[in-house]
C-alpha cells in the first residue's frame, strides 16, 4: 500500500471522527457510559472464539486471557460508572456579585473532551491495553472519538473486538466515526495519525523507542498535542537491612515469581533488586537464583519480542562487573524466554547506565551496596520509574526517611512488602511516573482518573442557565458534586 | 558577564532549590499556606514605596498598580486558603479487600509537588504575574521551590517584591533555597535554568516567540519537563446578528473601553471583532471608530512593547484588504500607544493567516462576514484563544448551536454579553487554551487550580498508616473530603 493509501486511511477516519465529535462530545454522560457498556456486551458476546484467536496470535495462556478479558470489562463497566457519576467533570461554581466593585461576574467551569485520539496499543495487553483498553475506554468516557492502531502482533484479536465496538457503536444509534480500526503495517501510518490535525491528543503503551518517536512527532505539529506514553520502566524494588535478614528465602521466592510472571511481559516487572551486602543478601541471592534455574521457559508474545529480550539482557550481562546468577536450566527454544538473574555492585551500577534501562522479560539484576549510603545513592540516581517498592519492617522505616523520600521521587506508586507486577483498576491507582517510565508524570493510565487526560478545563463566563452544560446549570440536574463558592456541594445554586 | 557565570548563578540556586524541596516539599499544608500569607504582608509593608518604583518603571499608573498589587495578595492570601483547604490534592483511598481472589491491597493516592519551578514573570502585570505573581504562589503553594527570572522591565519591582519573599522565607524558618531571584540579563541564562535537571517545570507569561522557544528547551532536555506558557490570543468577539441590531452603540462603546484598557496590553485584549455586514454593523463601526478616535495616547510598559505593537499593527494595516476604520487623533510620542480599529472582509480574513496573529495592545480588527455561514467558517478556522465572547440574545443563542460549539471548541473560556478583559480571581477561572494561546490547554495560570500544574499524583500500595502522609492517613487529621471507595467523604477510614 502506497503512503498515498495510508494518508486517505487516516484521513478519512480523521474527518469522520471530527465530525462525530460535533454530537458525540456534547452527548450526556449517560449515554456514553451506556457505550461503553454496549462494548463490554459486545466483547462477552464474542466468547470463547476471542480467547481462541487471541491465544494463537500471542502465545499467552488462556487462563490468563480470561482474566485479562474479564478485567478489559471491568474497566469498560467501571469506567461508564465513574463517567457517569461526574466527579472527574471537576465542576465548578463561582456565582455573581453584583454589588461588588468592580462587579463579580458568575463563572463556572467543567472539563470538556479535547477531540479525537489516536490509541496504539500494547502487544503484552491485547485485551486491557489494546483495542477496547483502558486508552480507548477512557476516551470514549471523555467524550472523544477515538481511532485505534491495530497492533500487528495481534492483528486478528483486534479486528474482532474492533467489530464489537463498531456494533455497540450502532446499536447505539452513534454517528460511526466514534470508532475507526487502522489495520494497514508500517510506522507512516502511525505517523501520519500522530501528525492529523484532527487527533488531539495520543495514548500509546509500547517501548521507549517508540513512545519517543510518537511524542516527537506531536511536538513537530503546527498545533502540538498531549501524548500520553507509557514507555520504560525497570520497577526497582530495595530490600531493607531488618527485613531482609528476617527471611531472605521468602523475600527472593516471592520476587521470583514477580520476575517471572507472564514471561516477565509486564510494565511493572521488577527489572531491579537492591540490597545491602552480607550473608542474607547472600542467601536471598542464592535462593532467588535457584528459582529461576528451576523456572521453565515459556513462549513469549511474539519472535521480535523474544529476539529483543535476548539481545538486551546479553547487553547488560556483558557490562563490567556484571556476573550471572542463574538462567533457566532447560534450554529454551528461538520464542521462549530464558529467565535470567545477575548481579552487580551498588559502585558498578552508579557509574554505568547501561545498567538502569529496562530489559523487556523475565531478567532482574541485583545491585549489592556497600552500605545504606550507597543504597541512597542508588536511589538518588535512578530515572522515573512506574513503581517502586520497599520491602521494609517498621523499624527500617522509621531510619529511612531520606532513602523513602529518594524513592518517592522517581516513582508514580510506592509499594510497600508487596511485588509491582499487579496493577489493580481502581480510582486511586496511579499508573504512570516521571520521564522516561511516561511522557506525563501528571496523568495514569489505569482507574478512572485515566479519563482526565482527554479533557480540559472550559470556562462559562455570565452564561445564560440555558446554554450551560447541564454539570453546570443552576438546577444540578446530575446531582453532581460541585465546588460553589469554594463548597463542595451537591445543593442546587439558590438565588434569593 | 560571561556564559560560564550565568551557568553559575543558575546552579547555585537550582541545587539550594533541589535541597529546599526535601523539606518544603514535605511542610504540612498550614506551613506552606503560612509562607503565602507571610509573603503578602512582607509586600504589603513595601507600602507605596514599591508603587512608585514600579510606576516609574512601568509607566502604568499609580491607581492601575494600586489594584493589581491587592489581586496580587488577594491571590497569595487565597491560594494560601486553597492550599489548606486541600481539595487539590485530589486525596483519593481504596481500602484492602483480603476477602477478594487474588486479595485487593490498600491503595491510596494524592498530589505530590514536582520540584523545584522556574517562572518567568511578564511585564504587563509587574504584581500578579512577575515575582510574586500567579505562578510563584501556586507552585509554593504545590510545595514546588521557585527560582524567579526578573523581568528587565521591571527590574527593581522585582528585586524589591524578591526582597520581601526572602524575609518571608526567613521569617517563617524555612530553607533559604525556597526561593531565588536570577537578575542577570540575556536569552542565554533564561535557557540554562529551563535546562537544568534540577527545575522540574516552568511557568511563563509572555510572546509566542518567547513561550515556544522555552517550551523547545523543555523538550530538549534529558528529562523533559512541563512548561506552563501563557502566549498569545486574540480573543474574538462574535456579535450576533439580533444583539448588534437591537444597540449597536453601546456594544460599540462597551469594546472600545475594553480595547483600549491599559493601553491594551492585556492578555485578554480583544483583538478581533466579528460580525455580518450590514446597517448595524456600519453603525458598530462608526461608533467604535470615532471612541478610538477619541482616545488619548498613553505610556506602553517600555519602547520595545511601542516599537513592537506599531510594527505588528502596521503589518496588519498593510495586508490586502485591510481598511484603517479609525486612529486616536492626537499623535502619540515614541513610547505611546496609537489606538487603532481596522476591518476586513470575512473572505480576506479567511484566506490569511497574518491576520489572525496577535497585535499586543490597543488594535482590534473588525470582520464582515457575508452572512452566517460565513461566520461558521470563521470560527472553525480560529486557531486556539484564551477567550472567546459571544454579544447575543436568547433568540440568537437559540439559532446558534453550531456556531456555539465551534467557538467552544477553540476557546478556554466562553464569555456570553461581557468584555474578556478582566480575569476574575476565582477557582471557576479557566485562564488557559488550545494552543497557540498556551502550550498545555489543560491547566489554568489564574485561580487556585492554577496549584495543580506543579503537582503528580503519588500512590501509595499497601503503605503503613505512619508512613502515610497526613492527608490520606487513617483518621483524616486535617478533615479533608476524600474519595474513599469511590465516594466522596471527610470521614475517617473505620477499620472492623
Amino acid at each position: 500500500m502506497s503512503l498515498q493509501d495510508h494518508t486517505t486511511t487516516v484521513h478519512q477516519a480523521a474527518e469522520a471522527a471530527w465530525d462525530a465529535f460535533a454530537t458525540y462530545g456534547r452527548l450526556p454522560l449517560s449515554a456514553r457510559a451506556a457505550l461503553l457498556r454496549t462494548i463490554a456486551a459486545q466483547i462477552e458476546d464474542l466468547g470463547d472464539a476471542l480467547l481462541h484467536t487471541c491465544a494463537a496470535e500471542t502465545n499467552l495462556p488462556e487462563v490468563r486471557l480470561r482474566n485479562e478479558r474479564a478485567r478489559t470489562l471491568f474497566q469498560l463497566r467501571s469506567y461508564a460508572d465513574a463517567c457517569e457519576q461526574g466527579d472527574w467533570l471537576e465542576a465548578r461554581i463561582d456565582t455573581a456579585d453584583t454589588g461588588r466593585t468592580p462587579p463579580k461576574p458568575d463563572i463556572r467551569k467543567l472539563l470538556v473532551p479535547l477531540g479525537p485520539v489516536a490509541v496504539f496499543g500494547s502487544s503484552n495487553f491485547p485485551f486491557a491495553y489494546s483495542t477496547a483498553g483502558g486508552d480507548t475506554a477512557s476516551a470514549l468516557a471523555a467524550g472523544c472519538p477515538v481511532i485505534v492502531r491495530a497492533h500487528f502482533a495481534h492483528a486478528q484479536t483486534s479486528a474482532m473486538v474492533a467489530g464489537a465496538i463498531e456494533k455497540a457503536v450502532a446499536a447505539c444509534g452513534f454517528h460511526p466515526g466514534i470508532f475507526a480500526h487502522i489495520t494497514e503495517p508500517g510506522n507512516e501510518i502511525g505517523r501520519a495519525l500522530v501528525m492529523h490535525p484532527r487527533i488531539k491528543a495520543v495514548g500509546f503503551t509500547g517501548s521507549l523507542a517508540g513512545g519517543k518517536a510518537i511524542w516527537a512527532y506531536a511536538n513537530e505539529r503546527r498545533e502540538p498535542i498531549p501524548v500520553f506514553a507509557e514507555m520504560s520502566s525497570v520497577n526497582p524494588v530495595y530490600l531493607l537491612p531488618q527485613k531482609l535478614q528476617s527471611d531472605p528465602t521468602a523475600l527472593a521466592t516471592q520476587l521470583a515469581a514477580s520476575i517471572t510472571l507472564g514471561a516477565g511481559q509486564f510494565c511493572t516487572n521488577p527489572g531491579l533488586l537492591i540490597g545491602i551486602d552480607g550473608p542474607a543478601l547472600q542467601t536471598f541471592a542464592e535462593t532467588l537464583g535457584q528459582a529461576i534455574q528451576q523456572t521453565l521457559p515459556v513462549a513469549m508474545l511474539h519472535g521480535g519480542i523474544a529476539d529483543n529480550y535476548r539481545a538486551k539482557r546479553d547487553l547488560v550481562l556483558a557490562e563490567q562487573g556484571v556476573e550471572t546468577l542463574a538462567t533457566a536450566s532447560v534450554t529454551a527454544t528461538d520464542i521462549q524466554d530464558m529467565p535470567t538473574v545477575a548481579t552487580v555492585s551498588g559502585a558498578a551500577f552508579l557509574q554505568n547506565p547501561q545498567l538502569h534501562t529496562e530489559v523487556f522479560g523475565p531478567f532482574s539484576l541485583l545491585v549489592r551496596c556497600a552500605n545504606s549510603a550507597e543504597m541512597l545513592q542508588v536511589a538518588t540516581a535512578m530515572e522515573g520509574q512506574l513503581t517502586a517498592t520497599m520491602m521494609a519492617t517498621e523499624e527500617d522505616i522509621k531510619h529511612s526517611g531520606a532513602l523513602t523520600a529518594a524513592i518517592q521521587n522517581h516513582c508514580g506508586r510506592f509499594i510497600v512488602n508487596g511485588v509491582p507486577t499487579g496493577v489493580e483498576v481502581c480510582l486511586s491507582m496511579h499508573h504512570g511516573g516521571p520521564w522516561p517510565s511516561t511522557t506525563d508524570s501528571r496523568f495514569t493510565s489505569v482507574g478512572a482518573d485515566a479519563i482526565k487526560r482527554f479533557a480540559r478545563p472550559l470556562c462559562f463566563q455570565n452564561c445564560p442557565d440555558r446554554l450551560l452544560p447541564d454539570a453546570l446549570s443552576d438546577g444540578n440536574p446530575l446531582g453532581l458534586w460541585r465546588t460553589v463558592n469554594n463548597v463542595l456541594t451537591q445543593d442546587p445554586i439558590a438565588h434569593g
